[in-house]
């Protein structure tokens, strides 16, 4: 087992090392933009997707659509900035809202994120291998196996460690951001030429019969879903080299720029080549094979895509265990999340994490487009809280307070808008989200009760009552008399002043039970065994009804009880299955009991 | 826990009413006949799908096929009756093999056995799957589901006990008995008044281009494996009333006259109505509808199919548990396996056999089809080699030896001849097996080994040599300073001659490290408190080489070493999860050093 993870996870770091850890804006760019970029994977299609329910004359609809969206990412890039200037220590939903909105507001963004992040990752992986199967139609039909099998392996890179994770993820993105850009220029410059004749489905402009406001503002909520991601760097600003609000504030704006052109452009493409969604082959896989033609830039552009995805569902491997450190550091969280691994990362958060999303690949059978709406929600709220906390802050500074609020301002109202187009359009999809949610803050509120409680049990009083007892007494559980008994004796009569040995008979064999205590006699002839009859072959319960009657009487002469559980260690770790299994539940099950100490002695086998 | 135990599997019972829980003839057929009366389900189906790889018109040789099965129904069944006779303890393959050819044989029989016992479960809910969603086409595309779901509701049934299953299970095997021996009669008088004319896809004995023996060995391969499960009843005499042998020979005759005539009326009315086979509806659903047409008494059918394959897979959860039983008596398997549950099941038995059906229907994607080759091998094998077991137990009898053995040296023979057929023409659907049973027999003997070497090395040497310690040491884990400390500081002077308390600090938080020793040393001013720094955030490595050196020392002057590891009880049960993660992993890779006893007091919290 050691041997395994050593091979897996690598070598312990020390604790200092930790510092060293530190991001360029070079390697934040790869490291935390991989989930907003990689939208583009799917943006244009959920858009086209909710369209072409109508027909697929509506696709033309897709470009207002898109430049509502850019103006959606660049008030929400102007808010981040604000955000990441007045937060610089990581200004996450949480501990905005929390700080500035109450701890109600901070826990409903922090459980929104949570399950956000589940979602980033399951809808990143399954977009990866929509890209995969869409340039090897092979693999069709097996997108959640290899969606579980990227899952497993962005988790073991993460229990790994995060710098390495870190300068071995910037060649994918950077792969993506240059083939995207020449997909784009190329695509532009043969319309230009002419070699590109205009193809579209109809017309800017043109009147399609039955097209609603719901149905162009699914499709825009469907698109919003592309800023999933935006957020990202705001929450991760003491990952950054120093100064570190700067160089954060630099990264977000580089971003978003990147971001703005390449939706807009493979939407435009999209309209202008008239690519109709198919089920096999994704939007952006037409877009590419249209522009390149199916060639090596073709596969390279697939391959890409599938890459800087499965980074983008590496964002949430950094982001959801730190922020169930956070909430575990509150005591809201069980506090494994706050332990360290052997490589610095929170182990507990990134299994929880890659199990979660797991479970959501099989629940949605790894299908993006269902999965899409419940991000959006899980994306947009703790967006609006952590908006309105930034109000709220700017607020309580005084001054102009409003002029530096103004960006959070249009930030929170766009925000809370689609929130609200997804609950009155989208609620068929989105209505998990709304049961989970609720359970997750009782949940919290549950924990962090518990807590409390403990700790105020826990807490020392001044004078404390020392106790003197007048002796031991020490049980000692007997299966078959062997060489583990003479060792657990001698040791029993080292600390008891008063030793039993009990030994617990199934009806089933009579004549077992007379030679053991003949056996037992002849060897510990002043030891006295008691024999306890079991009638439901189960030995746990007679070994603990017969110890507390033993512990009520012990207490009576002021003794201490021991329960002396002997085992015996095979020379080989593996083996330990095949012995052991009653002397574990024995323990396990004393050890729920008041006033008693167990205590497990080891007689180690030597072959 | 233990409540939700208690409603699933219900109230423990007595170990003495065991002997109630006897088979009436009656109850037996239905409890150990549905394996191989089930296969009427598939059976038929199976040879067709080989013929027809060639052409439908091939599909008149399933009648001489048919007939080929019919004699080794009838050799099979004769022979099991001697086994009965002969072994009325119970005659599994394993005993009679490891009674009359020696140990390997009889492990190479068990071993089959057991991958066979959970390949009767998967086959038969996977067949049972199919004949649901043959008659409720929506369900489609969800058989593996389906089949999971009926695996995990027999396991739930088997852990509460044997004869509750029985009554429980008796109604859908004589349903199934009616509803196929009124379908064969309607659909025998059908043909006889003309009102199902001939549609056969060809004559019989028509000639067709490109049969060739090696497809009829294919085909007949196939067919046969509408045999597994003839030998249940010679493995469960014990559970018969008496006189046993008497009751459980008669049944096995009624059975096998039962699955006789199914049999041959089902493939004669299915070549009569010339069905061919369906992907999305079974053969056996064809010939109902077709019979019956799609009224009533055709969903009757179908779900009487669907319950006497749960009803057969429920053989393989009792005979798994009983042969899993019988190999950890003689130590190959691992001994939880001889474990009584609290219903008087084996209960690790049933659950190690669920699994293990559960990981085949996934890897087959519950497919029929291609499950039956590896069932036939696994069915065959231990056939083959009990039957010559008992070739060898009639020559070690001696006198007019060879008569009794006929009826067993003709199922020899043709088992063997089944198993070259599958050797020759299906090794690319049996190799699994080849390389899973070895591996099986490997561990068996590994355990084998381990368990004799281990009883030996814990034998009581008649000398004994007692030992008398000079003093104890105690070494107390203290992490903050709390309630829990207090009384563990009694309970170590209580037993110590020597008290030491130990606490590890972490490299990142020093003030923290000088207020536990300040508040230690105010409170319990005559202990030295050990403070050992770990710069790896593991607490358990450098609890265990702290431990390791104290108890070299207290061995020097002839001391005992006891680790007392303080942990709080919460109040409820699930809260533990919230604590102790620690104190349980020190705890266990303590248990694994020498010399060191590990003791735990519990400190129980009141609210």
């Amino acid at each position: 087992m050691d041997y395994i993870k050593r091979i897996l996870v690598g070598k312990p770091l020390k604790s200092g090392t930790g510092d060293d850890h530190k991001l360029s804006k070079f390697a934040a760019l790869a490291m935390l933009s991989s989930d907003a970029l990689s939208s583009v994977a799917y943006g244009t299609e959920q858009i086209v997707l909710v369209l072409v329910t109508l027909s697929t004359a509506a696709i033309w609809y897709s470009l207002p659509i898109a430049l509502a969206v850019l103006v959606l990412l660049i008030s929400l890039t102007l808010s981040y900035r604000q955000i990441i200037h007045a937060y610089p220590q990581g200004g996450g939903a949480y501990v905005v809202s929390s700080q500035n909105l109450g701890k109600n507001f901070g826990l409903i963004a922090g459980s929104s994120l949570l399950i956000d992040y589940m979602l980033t990752v399951a809808v990143s992986v399954s977009a990866g291998s929509e890209a995969i199967t869409s340039a090897i139609p092979e693999l069709y039909g097996h997108q959640v196996a290899i969606s579980v099998i990227i899952v497993l392996v962005l988790m073991l890179m993460n229990l790994r460690g995060l710098r390495e994770s870190a300068s071995f993820l910037m060649f994918p993105v950077y792969c993506f951001i240059g083939v995207t850009a020449l997909l784009i220029v190329v695509g532009v410059v043969k319309i230009l030429i002419g070699q590109a004749p205009f193809h579209a489905t109809s017309a800017v402009g043109q009147a399609i019969p039955g097209v609603s406001v719901a149905l162009l503002l699914r499709s825009f909520s469907s698109g919003s879903a592309s800023l999933t991601g935006v957020e990202a760097i705001s929450n991760a600003v003491p990952f950054f080299k120093k100064p570190r609000a700067k160089n954060a504030a630099a990264t977000l704006a580089m971003m978003s720029i990147i971001l703005g052109c390449f939706f807009c452009g493979i939407t435009f493409l999209n309209y202008w080549y008239g690519i109709v969604p198919e089920e096999k082959v994704t939007v952006l896989s037409q877009v590419a094979s249209h522009v390149f033609g199916k060639n090596i830039l073709y596969i390279l552009f697939q391959f890409a895509t599938a890459m800087i995805l499965a980074v983008a569902a590496n964002t949430g491997f950094s982001a959801f265990p730190m922020l169930s450190f956070n909430l575990a550091k509150d005591k809201y969280m069980p506090h494994m999340y706050m332990e360290r691994g052997d490589r610095l990362g929170y182990s507990n958060g990134i299994i929880t994490l890659a199990f979660g999303a797991i479970v959501l690949l099989f629940i949605f059978q790894g299908s993006t487009e269902r999965l899409i709406p419940l991000y959006s929600i899980g994306v947009f709220i703790p967006f609006a809280l952590s908006q309105s906390g930034m109000v709220r802050h700017w607020n309580k500074q005084g001054g102009v307070w409003f002029v530096k609020a103004i960006p959070n301002i249009i930030g929170a109202i766009i925000s809370y808008a689609i929130i609200i187009i997804l609950f009155v359009f989208r609620m068929a999809d989105i209505w998990p989200f709304f049961i989970i949610m609720p359970i997750l803050l009782y949940v919290f509120y549950a924990i962090h009760k518990h807590y409390i409680s403990v700790a105020e049990q826990l807490r020392l009083r001044d004078e404390i009552q020392e106790h003197e007892f007048s002796g031991n007494t020490v049980v000692v559980l007997v299966g078959n008399v062997t060489q583990v008994d003479i060792g657990a004796i001698n040791y029993a009569r080292s600390i008891g002043d008063h030793v039993i040995a009990m030994h617990v008979a199934t009806d089933e064999n009579k004549s077992k039970e007379e030679e053991i205590k003949q056996e037992f006699s002849r060897h510990f002839p002043d030891i006295r065994l008691s024999v306890v009859h079991s009638s439901y072959r189960s030995i746990v319960g007679p070994v603990v009804r017969y110890v507390d009657l033993v512990s009520k009487n012990a207490r009576k002469h002021n003794f201490t009880t021991t329960v002396l559980v002997p085992q015996f260690v095979p020379n080989r770790r593996w083996q330990a299955v095949l012995h052991n299994q009653t002397s574990l539940r024995i323990r396990y099950y004393l050890s729920w009991r008041e006033h008693i100490v167990v205590a497990n002695y080891s007689y180690h086998l030597k072959k």
